[in-house]
């Protein structure tokens, strides 16, 4: 959840997953959100995954150049190639720019 | 999934389910969906529910036009109240402008 991400780059990933190496996947998705929170400019993550295998994972940036730092991590471009090897099927990636938001919480 | 979605309007809708009336909660999303992709400047929606009630909902409009119009829309906002006063904890909605995006899809 969030406070004000007004101005943050929201980065949405939609992934397909095909079940194949569960327990390698799960590892390398805990090493990557816990590297990720380390690199500058980390704003947040919200992930779901449906028990079919497609999930949803946004992670909130400080600006574009974080965004991008990210992207191009070495770490992170090694755990991409092994997830096109052997855990996806497809995914997308979008990058947005948060114009605004609000939080709603039962009293 | 997208083809391009650049200048689109994506809604990132992160809710917490607290499991009350689920089948009345399954009927309003449903009706919801069916709703939603009549609406003029829809362009698509991806959604993922982890099994504990955590989801992710983004739905992407041509324009914030589009958007509002679906977020102030009569159905729409009456079954938001349905949510708040039975469905859901929390929730937060993030409204972000498309920059770029891409897919991958396994060859």
């Amino acid at each position: 959840m969030h406070d004000d991400r007004t101005g943050q780059v929201a980065v949405i990933f939609v992934s397909f997953r095909n079940g194949a190496d569960m327990i390698g996947y799960a590892e390398a998705a805990a090493a990557m959100d816990a590297l990720a929170a380390t690199q500058p400019g980390y704003r947040g993550v919200d992930s779901a995954r449906e028990t079919d295998g497609m999930g949803i994972t946004v992670s909130y940036w400080a600006d574009d150049a974080a965004a991008i730092a990210w992207r191009d991590h070495p770490e992170h471009a090694a755990i991409r190639e092994r997830g096109r090897a052997l855990w996806y099927d497809r995914y997308s990636v979008t990058v947005a720019r948060v114009e605004r938001g609000y939080d709603w919480a039962r009293p």
